[in-house]
């Protein structure tokens, strides 16, 4: 295997690069009025998933004002049920709204047929991102992502956002194999998904758990680490070559176990993990990805210069991807991000 | 110090009674058709809190029942800041309202020495709950409780519930002086308020910060663990022989140091935690009180055996109390605490 230049794949393959590579979660986002002109220019939020030149501009717009170490596919987890023909809507200020699943006929409903069609404008998308980026950034990485089964199961059956998932928790409870039936559904079209955003041109693929710390333990190793394990074994078959990251948000004690199990190159942190403890669980060649408060971006200043200095303490010495604990909040300044950005690179 | 004949206060003297003392956090509460009636007695949610001699039957009401190990004061983690005059309402359906907390005239504005007054019939409670128990449970601890200042200023600077806390976690970075006048304010108040309810009864108290997952591990150090330190220090100074319960929800993997620099005898652990590894973490002289997942109680049947006899096992060879991991949710059917409760004592 040829050793790549770029920063982000040399740390994924286990180089301690120094000063860390650098990209953050929704890095592309409202809080880039850049970003808001094209938005409304789509009309909805799926138009600018599915409409390529757009989808690609927005995913380049913060690569060109902060020259980020890492790009990643603009989209959504929810394109996934979307691709398998249940109905999604974004209505402004209240997320996404999915007629909920809830039983083995609404399962059997899903059209994995559908996907492969479905997906076609996104790996278009993937398409241009990777060409604009060979012409003008060739050291950036382009970095393509899925949600993880469990996570996207929870959508797909509460049938929108919530903060503790109830009646999708209670499904897998009570009729465990119609919940296990949606997952192995998932894991499929999870494999199908990531495995063609890299024949389109992704140099990595970060795999998105966002509801993984609601589980007990027993059924985070069922519902978060098995899938895992299953994707990113079928996906090394065929691209032996591509690393993997993961991000089991809130998986807290069981992090070293999900590092050490699942297959990944890289694990992304959420906010609350202590990187020394994270660190001391997670085994030494797999990339600590993370892990700045968001809010900190939106404080700025002394608080945000602090609690970057505190990640970039915890990052040091081993391989390691600064980036956020969470997604970049619309209210974060962008001149923010842009000192951080210097903090990092000065470092 | 004499030795306690109650089951709950050996364990947490540091003795592996087994099976293990049962209780569960919400046990008293909406699940039940007798708190349903004393409830629409009482009137309002605050009005119920503050008349002892409905708050004292329902927190009987589950040891009558089930014959729980412990009985916890009936009452609500915001009577605190509706004791320091800060308005507080409850909305059907839509958790608790404050006018919010955000600048440093704000926090002036609240009235510790109000406190001691309004507090009286919650004290009242407690000592109705002792007599009570004392008749006809004589081996029941009678546990007392506060939010934890983290949490209970999450809401006060809120104003409300949220997932997460933005406008608390901001005004904690950008105007750290206010923050931690509030965080001083609700230290003093907090020791004031456990102090006399051992005063009035309680055996041993717990101390709830549901929201200290929210913060990254510096955050953590400074408005979860330091506080606790802080008031656990205090309570000792005066009832050295009563213990406290912790329950950092989501620590994640600063348990064992939660565990072992504030002083607690036992610690509350969440759902998503893994015994074995949270056992290896904290000092094993410390209780641990968790963490069955309060959906399985919805659930019931196999799968609630099945996660419970999983608990169990965790728990089993240290001092530990059986619990759930979060609340009883009201749609769980009473029939299944009953066959939770025979499974834990046939263990």
């Amino acid at each position: 295997m040829e050793r790549s230049a770029k920063p982000l794949l040399r740390a994924l393959s286990g180089e301690a690069v120094w000063p860390p590579p650098l990209w953050l979660m929704r890095q592309a986002g409202r809080y880039l009025p850049e970003y808001r002109r094209v938005r409304a220019q789509a009309g909805d939020f799926i138009a600018l998933c599915t409409t390529p030149d757009l989808a690609a501009e927005v995913t380049l717009q913060p690569i060109r004002r902060y020259g980020f170490d890492g790009a990643i596919l603009f989209s959504d987890i929810l394109m996934v049920p979307w691709a398998l023909g249940q109905g999604l809507a974004y209505r402004e200020g209240e997320g996404p709204m999915l007629p909920p699943l809830r039983s083995a006929e609404d399962v059997a409903a899903l059209q994995p047929t559908r996907l492969p069609g479905a997906i076609a404008p996104i790996l278009e998308t993937v398409r241009r991102v990777r060409a604009g980026l060979a012409q003008d950034f060739p050291d950036c990485t382009l970095i393509g992502f899925a949600g993880a089964p469990f996570t996207v199961a929870c959508y797909m059956v509460e049938g929108s956002g919530s903060r503790d998932f109830a009646a999708t928790r209670t499904l897998a409870l009570t009729q465990p194999e119609v919940f296990d039936r949606l997952m192995a559904l998932l894991v499929d079209a999870t494999v199908t998904y990531l495995s063609a955003q890299i024949d389109a041109g992704a140099d990595a693929v970060m795999l998105f758990d966002t509801w993984a710390g609601i589980l007990s333990p027993m059924q985070f190793r069922r519902f978060v680490i098995a899938p895992a394990r299953a994707i990113i074994a079928a996906l090394r078959a065929r691209h032996p070559s591509v690393p993997v990251i993961g991000f089991p948000r809130l998986a807290g004690l069981l992090v070293g176990e999900y590092a050490s199990t699942t297959g990944v190159a890289g694990i992304g942190l959420d906010t609350s993990m202590d990187l020394a403890l994270a660190g001391a669980a997670v085994p030494s060649g797999i990339a600590l990805q993370g892990n700045l408060d968001p809010l900190s971006l939106v404080a700025g200043g002394a608080a945000l210069r602090q609690e970057a200095a505190g990640v970039l303490a915890g990052l040091r010495g081993r391989p390691a991807i600064f980036n956020l604990g969470h997604g970049i909040v619309p209210q974060t300044p962008p001149e923010h991000v842009g000192a951080l950005v210097e903090q990092v690179r000065a470092t």
